[in-house]
């Protein structure tokens, strides 16, 4: 049986729409014919009370909580609020109670809380944020996507360790690895790019790529782009206005000509497609690599449709032991 | 007469991409009859010496320099090199025997030669790159876009200041000022930006939106974007692998299937202007704003369209009066 705790107060929507999203993944599981998953649902009694009489109660576990954490949270409260959703979620994948966690709460909070409540795989200082967004060669692995706002050059390899790792699960089989920097010369950036780039072509020779720029990301120069998590968010975030920018743009050129009307209509198939590939909630939820369990960040202000896939997401990191691989590999690596 | 120095030198495509820019520059303010202009070209002599034969040689005044400074030069090592085309550029400029200069080369290069060469607007302690980028209202101006790997929390108001005026000239009347983070929340981001976030609101009050993320940069939540130009630069490159990567998929989607070519066939005129809005050679050139003086800065692989552009940036900015109504406005604010 697979077990995911899902963190029913955390989210811009919660808990509204993490309701829903739940609801809808269970209905994806008894269409799918997947009966070997259970949805811990953890929340205020108000509210996962709504579970007790769903046609699909059965795919539910409920369990009540007194409180919650809001949105702009401090971690180091977030520690002391042991009866809130986020603490009560991790406290149970600590204690192996679940396989893994979802959350749409507060990313300080839930690193707090997966990094001194779940615990570390040994060799890691710091859990990262991985998420493999679109590139023109398939995906690209970004880490950090967001977890560390401040990084040390040491913590950059480990996250290079980490997101090498993950391409590898991901199918890869020998992945290349990038620093995000500001330009590709070797003396580029801050003392903590100069340093970390000195450190990870020590460490891979060949597989490190060297430095590379923003633009590199979505077009695939390699297969991992390793980074501070303040960076990070600003690409990831960044792509997600552009994208936004892209489809408004086409809708409404589209409309100022009946060239453009009927082009779009014909074109909708391929827009949809790259509407699909390009946006944020399919990716669902990200792993917090490094934690010793699996721990899915959501979006802050996921939707829906966000929480089902990361549900999804958790359900296929746990079928692929995703963490049980990681520590292997991390072990074996730190090891050498 | 509106004396532009061009470094010739300068640039991954140097000379020859830069010398073709000039040279469809020159074709343009012809075509344009625009005579007031005269390109400075600045390079060593076996280059340079191909403009002393072209027939639009009336736009071109030519200097031959002994030296130029290759794309991995160091900020120190290039303030040495004194007779090198960007330095001598920049002499030429505080001299004021030109009203702008254009440069492709390595920009914390030029960034040490404007600041040291030419020099400083009072109350400026770095000079940062400005860049409006397209958003859903038409631009965000985003600043530092690449110029100051590091920051101080000060200098981001500097930027700020500076990006406020340079809003203002492109036609914003009260523009919104956003702190990039990896949140909108007051508390978010490193010291830095918690420093800064307290700094600009103390200053702007109601037109300091607060802290914005990476997706509201093409949203146009704000008016100017201000950031460090690490951040800065991720952000604005990320735009670029993002845009070509949505163009690529479209064009590969559409060849798919027969509405996808007839769709793209008639979408083309969209998709056209679209890629125009997006193309990063379309802005040509980014102000190095806080000079006394006028610095384009025109992207490391720059082709001769990039140059053009740049040029004509150059043009507006001193028809414009830009670095005078900086000078003015910043003055007044760093007094009151």
């Amino acid at each position: 049986m697979i077990r995911i705790a899902l963190d029913l107060m955390g989210g811009d929507k919660a808990p509204e729409e993490i309701k829903t999203g739940a609801f809808m993944y269970a209905e994806f599981l008894k269409k799918s014919k997947i009966n070997n998953v259970k949805i811990h649902i953890v929340g205020l009694p108000e509210h996962v009370k709504d579970f007790e009489s769903h046609p699909l109660r059965e795919f539910f576990v409920i369990v009540p909580t007194r409180d919650f954490l809001p949105m702009d949270i401090k971690p180091t409260e977030a520690l002391r609020r042991k009866e809130s959703s986020m603490y009560v979620c991790s406290q149970m994948l600590k204690e192996k109670q679940v396989d893994a966690i979802v959350s749409a709460g507060n990313t300080g909070a839930l690193l707090a809380c997966a990094t001194l409540v779940v615990g570390r795989i040994k060799g890691i200082e710091r859990p990262a944020l991985a998420v493999p967004v679109p590139s023109l060669k398939g995906f690209t692995v970004l880490i950090d996507a967001g977890a560390n706002a401040e990084v040390k050059p040491e913590w950059l390899v480990q996250f290079a360790e980490m997101g090498i790792e993950y391409a590898k699960l991901l199918g890869i089989p020998d992945p290349k690895v990038g620093l995000l920097n500001v330009g590709t010369e070797e003396n580029k950036g801050t003392e903590r790019e100069k340093q970390a780039y000195a450190l990870l072509k020590e460490r891979y020779g060949a597989r490190f790529h060297g430095n590379v720029e923003g633009s590199d990301i979505n077009l695939g120069t390699v297969d991992v782009v390793v980074t501070d998590g303040f960076s990070g968010n600003i690409a990831m975030k960044t792509m997600e206005g552009v994208a936004k920018l892209i489809s408004t743009i086409i809708k409404q050129e589209a409309k100022k000509s009946v060239d453009g009307i009927l082009g779009a209509l014909l074109f909708a198939r391929t827009l949809k497609r790259l509407k699909k590939k390009l946006d944020p909630r399919s990716y669902g939820g990200t792993f917090f690599l490094g934690v010793d369990g699996l721990v899915i960040k959501a979006h802050g202000n996921s939707d829906r449709v966000a929480i089902k896939n990361a549900l999804e997401v958790a359900r296929r990191g746990v079928e692929n032991q995703l963490v049980e691989k990681l520590r292997r590999s991390l072990g074996r690596e730190v090891n050498d």
